[in-house]
């Protein structure tokens, strides 16, 4: 176990074990804790490295000692180090209910991506106008995983886990306003679904699903890339 | 206003102002109270008389002073009188999501044709296999209005609001167990669905549900049935 | 399905199956996607469009490509489009309990204008003054529909349920401080009420309330519209 | 400070600086401990003596000991001691939203009788047929104190502040269901009222309203009453 | 009834049904709506007129049109005009629990004062220092209704009604943080008490804390007051 | 679409689209709308059937109908129809906290047998002796997926997490009490992991987490097999 | 790291790194894992073993292979073996809000004379009459650690911490009704609390504060004890 | 009882009775009322005296009349006296789950420090990467009391508890997001642990875990602080 020059105690043997490195969660750590954490991960890693919820000044530190980290400011994500491109060989489609939840999809296919991982986009596709995703079936079913981004009532993966065989990782937003509660109504929604084998991550966390993807996709990949 | 003989003081004008007499509400009431307070409705009203969540007991007590008075055991309601059969032209559409939630369903279908609706009942057409309700798209347009009754997720109403133009009264059940917090998750996912318009009544209300209806059908309906 | 510059996906048949076109939920979209869905709307359509919760900002993106669209500040309300004049012969009347809920009803009120609606507004009938609901009885039952807009302890409705045979669509604003919870305790009193046949939409959603009462009327209305 | 022989620490002295002996919580104590500790309190009272949410079992304990001891079956109230007749001049209305409420009703009652005070009992006048409250304005100013009891919306206090002067104190009741949520949605209403000067007790806590208005009226009452 | 310029529908004839004018609830009003409701409602009362949650800039407008206004930043109280001063004889306690509650009881001391009542200021008497309020023991049984404002865990009514025999208005304030849920702590303390008779209002509402005591102390005043 | 004699309206498809059968939720149903939907389910399957949180009563009507079906009384879970032993080639590992959430972990490892997987159980695994789960760090990696069943706080999806690479599919139970309300604590500490891509599904569901399984490991397994 | 005949994987060595053995959560266990895991503990554990929440059918599985375990119906305790009696020289005074809460109290009790502490209960002293809990502060302060079990609105904790100097371990109790939620209000109350140091456990956890309240003295005592 | 001049009423013998002063809430106060009472408990306590959750412009009230007043601008603590270095002679353990954590460890490190207490910090070892915990055990059981303070999911002391024989002081923080709701998730955790001994402050309340920490050390100091 190593020890840093700000004193954080990074966990640098993560990846060895998980198959990927901690991640930074950067809200409410300074620019330089940040800096100084993703740096020194990005110095051990192998493959790719991560700070979550991070803000744009957050991010000018680390880029200052990470060169070629990347942000999408919109959901705060920092890529400081990407995987070898052929590591995993499958691909998660990411679906959106609508463009209000965008932010989230993108965290989910941006981290999939540094991960090795294709991602397939299909956005837009509540359920309000539910032909809008009867019309994917084929690209869902050759999706390894389906990702399933979703506010307001949440009912998108309901409907989705009817029409496919693909695990399913459920991710509510914070989308919507009064009943929705900052995602609570979707995350419920998802919990309590009449479609089983629906799985469901925290509140606005693309991260998370993303690596929950990632996780499934390396079952299935070839022995060598484990 | 009248009191009865134990002391209840019944609203026997409300018809008049409402289109619909007051019901009794039978939970934590005696039989006594009950049969009482449904006789002396029963005696004033023109139309239809109800006492809802109401217990075999209380029943046997209402049957002995309303001889024609007719039960459901599984949603607990008494209908005492009907409204004359010609009285609202207007037809609702009754969807219920699964067989767990018939128990709603039918307290709403019961209700209706006692107020004199024609009902169309559409069962076990869940999200998890949405082609189901696609198949039904023409009978909901037909019906005047659409109660569309769900447990668990309760994500049916917001694929039916996309489907129709009709109004639709969604009734979340308490089916389900865990995160859907006896009717919660359903309840949060109609009030806060993408689809615009979708109205909603209390948790397993399907009593509510048909009266929300007919007052919707009575708007409708030609002058000389007001 | 079409699919717009900006990657939007857009339900452009709605209409045609619903009678209205989808919304544009501007909340969490950049000024840019907002212009580019509701103007691609705009055009598609027949009817009327609107963009729900935008700010100013948005707004503004707006009426560069859509240039007679109107802006309501208090609710965020953006009519991008309005339905003609005729189509719908009905009226609605929106029921305000006090001045602060105004923005809400505002929101009711506008959207039933611009789907071709009459609208009778009544504001400032709290039920600590009872008396001021009871005049307004005739123009109530005159109302083909019955908005009923109100926070705090959000008991407006029971009692206009009471008083009229018309729909109810209850809508609790967000109106009030501590124990409100930001219209939980409207909500609850609003789907608990005693008075049957209310039906209840999201907190703050005086859109939806509108939506819904076009729905109703839609029924109403003869081939010419009434 | 006493223990009685079963270890029980009663607050003998509470009469003297409170006005009233302190009351029994009989929910959890075995009916020996409930028989005990309302003897004692009695035999050192001068006043009225208490016991609440007991069981028969746990009265049939205390008539053994306290013979002339009362039982309200359906609100579990035990009446150990009554007040000496005259004590206190007052008059309090107990006002009840609907039938089922009328348990709550009769526990503020009956204890409000048992510390001496007059009671108006006003029943069945709930919110959906306003007029019945109307008509008893009067009744409600000739009190001193106005307890109104009222499940599901709870809305009936607010109608009635509206009316008159006095003071109100309300009692949320647990009928209901859905999202009455046992009592809450009755409890924020009556605590998020727009008609000001309301107070509000626990849910079903008719006893504590009783204990209220005895407070409220011993002010009210000449000196030598204190 | 009468409605004012901006469509303003006041209740001006609350103030001969209650005692008290209504208040302006100024929170989500425009300045000028506050100012021309509360200058409407100064012309017509006779007694005391208060805004209630104003802004500094909404009380700007309201102090143009009603010179002699004043206010109190910390609580947002305005008040409009004031009874005359020997209305009401008696004398309430407003108790603090700790410095932070001041703003909340000072917006109860206010109202009181401008209701020709006394004000009895004890203050910074938190339970975690209990010999604090056992020193003021005689103050509270000389006051006529005692106030009792406490936030974090709200304890102090409870220990209050155990040493005096008069009315308890119990004030949840939001002081806390964490598990104190912004008021919710004390709230559900307050109406949880062991100590029967203590009665609550909303969180924060010293408002309506003085508007309960000014209804319960004139009941106790002499019949010309009445 | 097909509809049995009791009018059930089974989605008889969705095997072919999802690769599992409909699962009968037997909750709220009566033995016989249970007997009649399992055994139409299983004449139509090529693979497993599944009635879940079914009775006694209910499984001995299956059985009637379904000869061959077994049941699991701790869960409720009945298993009318078991897939050919060869479908899937992969191992799901079912790792228990403690004894008391056993019957959760059966449901999960019933289902995935049935469901033609192998099961490895690791059982009484609890945080509060962290060392028993490190033990057990080979057979974790061994599996394809892991099954993590865990009441009261939860806690053991998070460490799992960090040991090994495997998807994880966590499970809480009701087990506790207090503030566990029901698994509500389990469950959001599992949504909050700092652990990134643990995926949850609903309080109690064994049967959830094991279809999810079901879903990763198909993706897994060779062409043949899909 | 042995397994039983019962399959279940006991935490042995827990006594030796935490002084004290693991302890059988009974809830949800057959009789026979009950006995089992107690027994298979008793035989390991040099100190006191225990089981909580059982029922006496459970216990008396225990008894028959651990005849000298004793039960406390009240509580659902089972002492099956003590500490030697020397073994912790200090004392806990439990301190009980009221007689409805002696069960839990006695939890407590139970569980730290069964540890070897020494035990002083101090009952009946509620908030109410808070003379009665000052009268006790000598025997506070001679106390090594003070448990304070109080429910309903939870209070004791913050007057007892001002009090006295020494460790508090603050048990909320389930006894109340309506707002105090099976124990919450008065959880939320001691987490908020004003009195600095006070430290909480879950609802009707007497046997975690017995622990606590055994870490605590563990720390004061010599070292030969340790 | 001395009152200041800003007529704050402070408990100037809570040191004597309880070992500590009392402390400042700075929340919700003016810099002046901060100043004055820090001020007045500082020339009046013989030991440490702190504010808590102050700002930096309550700060500099503070040290213009208290000038060696220190301030820890992350957590808000000021120390305005230190209490005499050889008090207490025990160490607290302050360990931290995460970096986003310091904050509040801090808040409890700074205030034990101020207290005598000797800490030892163990920052950065959440249970995701649980060997780092373990590789701390004997500096745990080292120390007389372990804080530990986590985020997210909260789940760290079940963990330590685990681990060593020592008081543990759980404190959750509010870091997180979605269903950790500020802390509740983390709160939950810590008060259903399955590891039975583990105590809880309110969310982010290091202050009070210091308290709680200096209250069990000076049970364990010897006369001359061991």
């Amino acid at each position: 176990m190593d020890e840093t020059p700000l004193g954080l105690n990074l966990d640098r043997n993560r990846e060895r074990r998980t198959g990927r490195a901690e991640a930074v969660y950067a809200e409410g750590k300074s620019p330089e804790q940040v800096a100084v954490a993703t740096a020194s991960l990005a110095a051990a890693a192998s493959g790719a490295v991560f700070a979550t919820r991070a803000t744009r000044e957050q991010f000018e530190a680390v880029v200052r000692v990470v060169p070629d980290a990347t942000f999408d400011e919109a959901s705060g994500l920092i890529v400081a180090k990407r995987a070898a491109p052929t590591e995993v060989a499958g691909t998660v489609a990411v679906v959106c209910a609508g463009t209000s939840d965008l932010a989230v999809a993108e965290e989910a296919a941006l981290t999939a991506e540094a991960l090795g991982l294709r991602v397939d986009r299909i956005v837009d596709v509540g359920v309000a106008g539910v032909h809008r995703v009867l019309e994917h079936r084929d690209r869902l079913e050759s999706a390894g995983v389906v990702v399933v981004v979703a506010g307001m009532e949440g009912a998108l993966p309901s409907v989705i886990a009817g029409l496919t065989s693909r695990p399913i990782v459920a991710v509510p937003t914070s989308v919507g306003y009064g009943a929705s509660f900052q995602g609570l109504a979707a995350l419920l929604t998802m919990l309590s679904s009449c479609a089983p084998g629906i799985t469901v991550v925290n509140i606005d966390n693309g991260f998370g699903a993303a690596i929950a993807a990632h996780r499934i996709l390396k079952v299935a990949a070839p022995a060598r890339e484990r």
